[in-house]
């Protein structure tokens, strides 16, 4: 008998308020770990997520991207409506395709887009508390916008690279160098703002850092001059702090 | 020693979703009950906090109305900061303001104004399921736009009052007429839709009693005629069903 293995890509949105992040851990309710419990009951065999990528406690997806491989003959169709109706409604799966056997979430990927909310009101309304940070002051929002037509382009965002983050030794070649296609900052509400970015791939914290050290610019704290030689530095410690999680979302992951 | 007693107007905003509603309860928390503890240990004494109106479990305010009378001499901001300290992040006091006397936060107003969202994507986004109730089909809005041009205007709207909700042996005189001066939706996402009420009073569930009428209307169960008929018959159980409490918001209260 020949076992037929067919891969499926899925296509999932999630608040991840309630998480402890993307993968899956011993201890800690994860997206990856609770997607694979739903799975494995449906498949009824232990069934392996394949994540485009790790997002951190706390951060949102609109549009996030994994595969499974499975040989089971469930139908894309009522898989989705299973995993839809076993998982809860913090996280709901989009879409299933049928991929060749070569696709990979992560591997296949050439893209990603990321977006950050920020609210700049005196008291943060209550309705926006989980999905964007509150930084109560007026910004200089053209000087913020100066900083990221610095960053945009290919450089090497080291500066902006998680510490201890990266085994050096797997590096694959472009060691902590990525272009973002993309850095705009925009009002989408009275006193909301809105940061997006898009890139051939992003460090672990990276839109996080950049959103931390061009908040310190936004409050007059570094100047567009200081900003260029945070990046130029390529050295964690030169540029500010991880911007909280909760005010980032994974918006889209690109595939050729 | 004369007691100068201070009567102090609060506006606040709440995401309703973890909340038994405003009023106080002896089991089950609430938005009333919260702030009146806070408020409490603030003044070092009792104080009770008398509400614009109501609201049902999981109903959300943008800027809900209250007053309490104190004789404490803690400044207006200091309440205000005290206030948003010991309260959770789901309750947030936007401004608090010195009014005279006869200030009542429901007896002085004059209109109220509600907004009630709907999502009518396939799958609900995760980032909105606690704000917008879940209606995955295509609606004619253009129905319900006739539909809503029928209740624009001075009604009697005791077909979409709760039943068995008012003492009418206490009645002001007007009994269930009330006085719409807007009624409409508007698309404000790719598929979000929002209603939007302003009106000199509102009876219980008259809101959520009309935009489950409303829906029925564009998902093609009820004629814009049939629509005029429920208006008309002044009996409850002629109208459509109460739509859930998480799509409601109080936007506005206003006064003279």
């Amino acid at each position: 008998m020949v076992t037929i293995m067919r891969n499926l890509k899925m296509t999932l949105s999630f608040d991840g308020t309630d998480y402890s992040g993307w993968q899956r851990q011993k201890n800690g309710v994860t997206i990856q770990g609770e997607i694979e419990k739903a799975l494995s009951k449906i498949c009824n065999k232990r069934t392996l997520l394949h994540g485009a990528g790790r997002t951190d406690a706390g951060v949102h997806a609109l549009a996030m991207v994994a595969n499974f491989e499975t040989d089971s003959d469930v139908t894309r169709s009522t898989f989705q409506k299973a995993l839809n109706s076993i998982l809860p409604f913090a996280i709901r799966i989009l879409a299933i395709e049928e991929m060749d056997e070569k696709f990979h979430s992560r591997f296949s990927s050439i893209s990603k887009r990321y977006l950050y909310n920020i609210e700049t009101a005196t008291i943060q309304s209550p309705i926006n508390r989980l999905y964007a940070v509150h930084i109560p002051q007026k910004l200089s929002i053209g000087t913020i916008e100066l900083c990221m037509e610095i960053i945009a382009g290919t450089h090497d965002f080291a500066s902006f690279e998680a510490s201890g983050s990266r085994d050096k030794s797997i590096t694959t070649g472009r060691g902590s160098v990525r272009t973002l296609y993309e850095a705009i900052i925009q009002k989408t509400g009275e006193t909301i703002y809105q940061f997006e970015f898009s890139g051939d791939g992003f460090l672990r914290h990276m839109v996080r850092n950049i959103v931390g050290t061009l908040l310190d610019a936004g409050k007059g704290r570094t100047t567009v001059a200081e900003f260029k030689t945070i990046l130029a530095a390529k050295d964690r410690a030169s540029a500010g702090v991880t911007a909280p999680a909760h005010g980032l979302f994974l918006k889209q992951i690109y595939y050729t």
